[in-house]
């Protein structure tokens, strides 16, 4: 049985969520979409036999629609993403789950109300190899009780656009979401320690910045968000506990050995980094959708939580402060519950 | 468009297939299954959604049958392809193509025959991204002309019904096939070599074994086949050329440190090792059906050669000596032609 | 012409020094000792031939001592320092310098009208071939500017008698000094980190520790000080620069295979990691003796630094609060000059 | 007391065996040299206050020559090495012991006839930390008994005088004293295969070539000597047992990404790869003479069956035939007896 998918929103990632809805993962199609764009929508429907819907209303309530994904611009995520909630559809929703923490209280509450999870956000690690295979290392007692860890996310280049802001909101927001599901603990304070600055880039920008972490149980995180290092596509994790460590792996390439150098690419791009994360969490989403059973990938809490840190984030990077997190404290019974 | 597809041979591999076109493969369905076991193939043609047929001749001739995958017992093989090549169907074939070299000739003039290629037969190796990687290098001329190639494959165990010849046709077979790829180069003489056996398995078995190969252009391999290493499943591969060497990269895993050792986990598993290429080797076939061109896998010839090759490293393995393989030297023109 | 050699202070290390003065640098030979144990300056003293001397006093105003190397208890070495520079003969001095910036400052500025080196303090990290090599690459220009530095500096464990400010004055101190010379920069601020404190052993050490450096040229430092890691001895660092990074390598060492994991130890004792660069050390230092030229391993001035950063650490450890200091910023003409 | 030392051959390696003996190993000397080109002698004995004497035989006599310490060209070796042992004084000879089977045989009836050993043979692998190591864990019993073992030896090139008989002669000779003595086995049978040959050297030269040995336990070995490979020197060594393998590491030396790859360097010379191992070596050997005790290292015997089996893979390189080497089945109880 087949779960026909509607996707509000056909730029670049919806696109691609588009083709492997379509022709990666078996068992869903894609059969309605739309867009602002609205020749992009049909251009992008002709292309796989679906749809094309005038908004997201639409889509949404569309008979021949099962389950939403919202790929759209991220102000209007929000909107969306209740709107299928009331509609008592399931919804996967690109990071962020909105872009303020207002609106994702409003989609948890209306999540609760509804009385069973229907959102799961867009946060892919949680389904890459190394960090499952490291979630598995910590939680098997093999490393002990973790203590610290130390991360790093490298982008080659990025561009004029991108603000020293969004290296919370843009970037940062993966290492957030994976952290808080590796340790299963949560952030209570942020600070952003401000290096020199690389000049190979723009002069608008803080790059790189180092961020770093508490949480509940006093872990020390430190995250190095480099978006401009120029050699390439580079993701680090190290966790270290009371009788160990665990490091990510660095992803399987040939070596060479030439010239005096013995030598692996670096990646340039994170599509080839995390291509198999993405393809695992829409297969894993799909299932549960086919199921009927509730989604088991990032709630709508931890795109609340996301979005709160990264807001500590950019305002501690603005005052130089630490700044605590305590809107995180108490996590309603609904979303695992327990406050910390 | 779905490529309707019928499984002749519902044993493990055949199983794991039809998952495969089923789950994990978009554009494909199993249409129609037989087993010598009818019992078997009528428990999996229903876990699927299709039919159980008598025999390999019914499943080959169904209308709802576009192509066909044998994977039977290898003696079968030969009568099945033979089969759907007269029935001009694509069909897939998991190795050997055929357990005689002159029952792999047949298959070849058949397919020559019909004038286009039917035929690909199950070497995955040729699309691990290791490999790929390593040819793409090779070809860049990054490391000159290839000179030598260093290779073991390894597996912790074998069961006490695995011979002394199978390590060249059911183990090094997969070499033999990714090497004369990789170098696009035939092999023209083998030789094996018979080191202290290990203590640690069946005394009927000379394990582990290291056969020497020597191409067309002059490359000598080596490789060591080690079916009972007991420690792990490890596939390495090396190729030096005169100006640098390349080699195939350990599979990904995270790093641990702990209780004074620095270390990360060996695959127990060649299905581990090989899963991406697997599903690669599928979608890249399925789609040349769906398109109606020829596949670009291993072709006929391909099999032809890896029987004979093995053939050669039984009797090399027995007799102590050097055979040569010169039935190979006039590759038709229907296969990439010019001898060589 | 053998450098004759004074040594005060035969504990360990200063048992250590004299092994290495007698047996494996050539060149140098040990005349006179001391040690407030007077039985055991005998007995080292017979062992290599030299003569016991009641005092240091005594060892530094000795005809047959060339140069002087002071290894007693942390709070004598100013004093005989200060009679070494005064007696005129170089003196080699393990670190601390003075156990109080104040006492530094005495000995630089005695060296200083001296109007000529005499004083090299015992940091051996410089004489590391893997340091060298990061800081040849660093200096070649091969990563571009440095902005930041990630470091880990790791022991298996401790004794109870380690306090959580030997964090800073002990452990930390390799890094202050080495990465000052490192980077050829100068520390401004510090700040500690406390996470959550092992569980593995005493309640009173804040155990881990993270240390946040700021360079004047804005370069940030991170340092983990973890010295009850349980695994082994473990030193890290790596330099990331505007367009590369560098990343000192963990000691070579074979690799095994075996029972499912592919595994390299891990040092346990700091003497196996850097008895190479104790070694090189010493031998760079006599050269200097021999030739009569001024030392070139680290100055009075960088013993100065170590001890008012490590005291800014302590201080900061207890705070909590960033520390600057200011004590650094003008570095006199006579130890390479320039204030940052 | 320092050993003093009598040096004959004053060319490159024996100036650099005469640094090593003066300025980096403790309690040995240099008190006689003697070179057929006498200036050269002279200049030499002047650098390090020793006297240049005419001959070997007047170096061997000297009364102020201890031990020598035969470092001329290789032809000579024989006689030299045959007079210290006539002299009763311990000798230590470069590689080869000599150029003849018959003449090593000389030599080590000789010794025999003396008693006790004397002759110590310049093989410096069984020095370097890494083989020790990897031959800790062989005789620990880690990874079982060993089964194959897979080598390379490679250079980056070579000079036009360098012959294809020089493979076995100079360079494949290390790995066969160091492989006798890793695996405490002796060798039994070569052969020499003849890969495609590099194009970037000379047409005189078979380069590379891959040798195979088979031991008296039955252990396979294979060698690549590829002595043009163009990108480094790289000495590769993998052990293969019963339940794991134990693998050479490469040189430490700094990671560094930049400009897309993650490298490390490849050195360039034998001389940075084995530095550590002759400085162990000749401290090793002086302490024993110092002691007055037997040589610990590669012995006359070692030094035969090094030119046997060198003399067989010449043989066996241009016969391309396996050649039995019989003559090393009985050692000498002499030599730790026990034929095999």
């Amino acid at each position: 049985m087949t779960v026909r998918i509607g996707v509000i929103g056909t730029g670049m990632i919806g696109q691609d969520h588009i083709r492997r809805l379509t022709h990666v993962i078996t068992g869903t199609e894609v059969t309605a979409v739309c867009d602002l764009d609205t020749a992009r929508a049909e251009e992008v429907a002709a292309s796989v036999g679906a749809r094309a819907l005038p908004t997201g209303g639409a889509v949404i309530d569309a008979a021949d629609v099962d389950a939403v994904v919202v790929t759209s611009w991220g102000p209007t995520h929000a909107e969306h993403v209740l709107a299928a909630i009331a509609a008592g559809k399931p919804v996967f929703c690109e990071k962020p789950l909105a872009t303020t923490a207002e609106d994702c209280l409003k989609i948890v509450s209306a999540e609760t109300a509804h009385g069973s999870r229907l959102v799961q956000v867009g946060f892919m690690r949680r389904y890459d190899a190394g960090y499952r295979e490291m979630r598995q290392v910590i939680t098997s007692g093999a490393i002990g009780a973790p203590l610290m860890v130390h991360c790093a996310h490298r982008n080659a280049t990025v561009p004029e656009s991108y603000t020293s802001a969004m290296a919370a909101q843009d970037t940062a927001v993966h290492e957030i979401d994976v952290l808080r599901w590796l340790l299963d603990d949560e952030i209570r304070t942020v600070q952003v320690l401000r290096p020199r600055r690389t000049s190979k880039r723009y002069a608008h920008l803080q790059d790189p910045q180092i961020m770093l972490f508490e949480t509940a149980e006093g872990v020390r995180i430190d995250l190095e968000v480099f978006v401009n290092c120029q050699y390439g596509y580079d993701i680090q994790c190290e966790t270290v506990g009371e009788e160990g460590l665990v490091r990510l792996p660095d992803p399987a390439g040939v070596a060479v050995r030439s010239a005096g150098r013995h030598s692996t690419a670096v990646l340039q791009d994170w599509k080839g980094r995390f291509e198999n994360a993405f393809d695992t969490e829409f297969r894993e989403w799909a299932e549960t959708v086919a199921a009927g059973t509730e989604p088991t990938g990032p709630s709508a809490w931890d795109g609340y939580a996301a979005t709160v840190i990264t807001d500590a984030l950019v305002q501690a990077l603005e005052s130089g402060e630490i700044v605590h997190v305590d809107a995180l404290k108490e996590r309603p019974a609904f979303y695992g519950g327990a406050s910390r």
